[in-house]
């Protein structure tokens, strides 16, 4: 009696538990030890130290009522001001409280951007390889998904298919960067010639065509690199952000939308995120938490441990004959499966217990994905299985 | 280029902060004590003392990765083991972690369920007067309300109407004891009357029909009235609930979903739960406050003191005429105007620097609802207000 779309879904996320529980079941079988899990995009650094104090503190100088109560849907003004100033700071920028939504979450984030934008039917435009929830976030409201092919190359999105699939009918754009799944961080050339198309779109079709950023990733990276701020770039832009993995809090739900004061309607858009926020139940992010995220602003977990767990794992894999792109960002690696067939492929490496994710669930078959934050022992172990599953085809 | 339907929310909206607006335009000019706003359901009690005891013990105790991390999407199992326990022992129940989604708040909870249930055009029954909010809840996964009319003598529900608007399309009654806005708690007669004519219509129909009781208020109860709790009572039922008023936690968003393994299709309809908790972007219930909650199930707020308040403006608005109802939970009282207009009796209440909320808001005209969740010092000091607008009408 549960809707026939909840029908659909639960059947699929049944598969997803089949997986879950097939790591349980080699774990019972071979220890826990020696089941190398890299499904899963749950952070194992810890949180930085001040979150503890933080939260403390807090208990002990504000009022419960006030930590603890209702604030604007939009969240706590002092805190989205707090976070406008540290994002005026870091990528030059002129915002205030105004242009900032406190969420749970980027998920949460997401759904009251597509609920606040979508008419039935409007299309949204991802790049595959994509995060997969996106397609339930945007049919939650009646949106079409539309996905433009993986550039093999280089993993940025391909702007000359993107052009080609810019309708009338195209709401918003969606990049993810860094990205999940490929670790790739978009360049600043890339945003620039992806910010002209958009502009060019937009008076063709006399239409606004909002760039959405989804960027839980975005201090999650190495090497020195530079994640450009999109709001410097394109006016219709807003950045969907999250605290799980910079400060590891991912079961707190806390994040918040950025937008771009000079964006088409600005003042109706905030005001509907606000509705959106309360309306689709959220109410509120989390108000404790967005107390506790106010105080941590330059904090984040130890990036290095994340670091040597890529370099570790990247350097093995590609000495072994895997093909994969050297990412700059998040903690996932994309290599290209040895056989055509991504789902065989990952069933394969359940034999050597490794559990990893096809490709085909990123709307890129032949790849497949792993999520490196997990511990640099359990890597380190883990690479002879690798090996293993690489002589099947490589030797 | 926001949605049509968000337009149109942003509209409605607009008009509420007007009102929230207007009281700090009188707040500016009579200063802040001479403003009665008796509009806000924002419990004013302190949570109980050892909500913060539980937070520091939880953080000193177990490890932040566990505290702060993912969970299964419905929840930590323990905390739905407890909260099972917990109901069982109350309610001579047998429910385990399997019954029961831990919810961002019964909002969130609310969401998750329509999710659930419904298609397109489903119906689902509300009795007014009714929380506003539940139009929203419906809409938002493309339901149609069907509102019964209230009973202005007893404000329970009207079975006589209830079963002329039962369709083939009835997926849900929504019933909501004790009720925001009149503080009645519905009796076990009530109940069982109710239970026996869904039975007869579902066979009529040979259909489901899910009977939600919406319960944020179940522990704000005065006089040792009893609230039955409706998985006694009927099989195709569940509760949505929310620790917002019993513990004045309303920031934080935590609550459950605890359903009847009697109901139909039970194992499809909480996996269901569980995938719209992730795809709606709340993920899970903020996960500190999942294990706040169950180290306080046994604990709540001072009643008392909202009784207190009960007492005083009730007994008062008696006695200088007004017809009200005595309410036996909830901190709310649901009065009739003393002119047809609600609305315009709200705008009259405004010169004496009252502000309510008319009854239109909950589908039910000529009457307004008071929040007594304030100070009982400001609700003394109010009186005198009441005293002069009842006076405007009734001398």
């Amino acid at each position: 009696m549960i809707s026939d779309k909840m029908q659909e879904l639960v059947s699929t996320s049944s598969l997803i538990r089949a997986m879950f529980e097939e790591g349980k079941r080699l774990s019972a079988i071979y220890g826990e030890d020696n089941v190398f899990d890299f499904s899963l995009g749950n952070p194992n650094l810890e949180p930085p130290e001040n979150i503890k104090n933080s939260i403390i503190e807090i208990l002990n100088d504000e009022s419960p009522n006030y930590v603890h109560g209702y604030m604007n849907n939009s969240g706590y003004e002092d805190v989205r001001e707090a976070i406008a100033s540290f994002l005026n700071k870091k990528h030059s920028l002129n915002l205030s409280h105004d242009n900032i939504v406190m969420t749970c979450g980027a998920a949460g984030g997401l759904n009251i951007i597509f609920k606040t934008l979508l008419n039935p039917c409007d299309e949204v435009i991802v790049f595959a390889p994509y995060f997969g929830e996106y397609n339930n976030y945007v049919e939650n409201f009646q949106g079409n998904l539309v996905v433009v092919s993986p550039d093999l190359t280089t993993f940025e999105p391909d702007l000359t298919e993107l052009e080609k699939k810019i309708t009338q009918k195209t709401k918003a754009i969606i990049i993810n960067t860094p990205n999940n799944p490929t670790g790739v961080v978009y360049s600043e050339d890339l945003i620039k010639r992806l910010s002209d198309l958009l502009e060019k779109k937009q008076q063709e079709f006399n239409t606004s065509i909002y760039l959405i950023s989804d960027e839980p990733y975005r201090e999650i990276v190495y090497d020195g690199v530079n994640v450009p701020c999109i709001l410097n770039y394109y006016k219709n832009s807003l950045i969907g952000y999250s605290y799980s993995k910079s400060l590891s809090l991912p079961g707190e739900r806390i994040g918040y939308i950025v937008a771009n004061s000079d964006m088409d309607d600005f003042s109706d858009f905030m005001a509907a995120l606000n509705v959106a926020n309360r309306i689709l139940g959220f109410v509120n992010a989390p108000s404790l938490f967005q107390r506790v995220v106010a105080k941590a602003l330059d904090s984040e977990v130890d990036i290095n441990l994340y670091k040597k767990n890529r370099d570790l794992l990247y350097n093995h894999l590609v000495k072994i004959g895997f093909e994969c792109i050297k990412p700059q960002g998040a903690f996932y690696l994309f290599p290209k499966a040895l056989i055509e067939d991504d789902v065989k492929f990952a069933d394969e490496a359940k034999k050597f217990n490794l559990l990893i994710v096809p490709g085909s669930s990123f709307g890129c078959p032949g790849y497949f994905r792993l999520s490196y934050c997990i511990s640099y022992d359990k890597i380190e172990k883990s690479l002879d299985a690798f090996t293993k599953l690489a002589n099947m085809y490589l030797k």
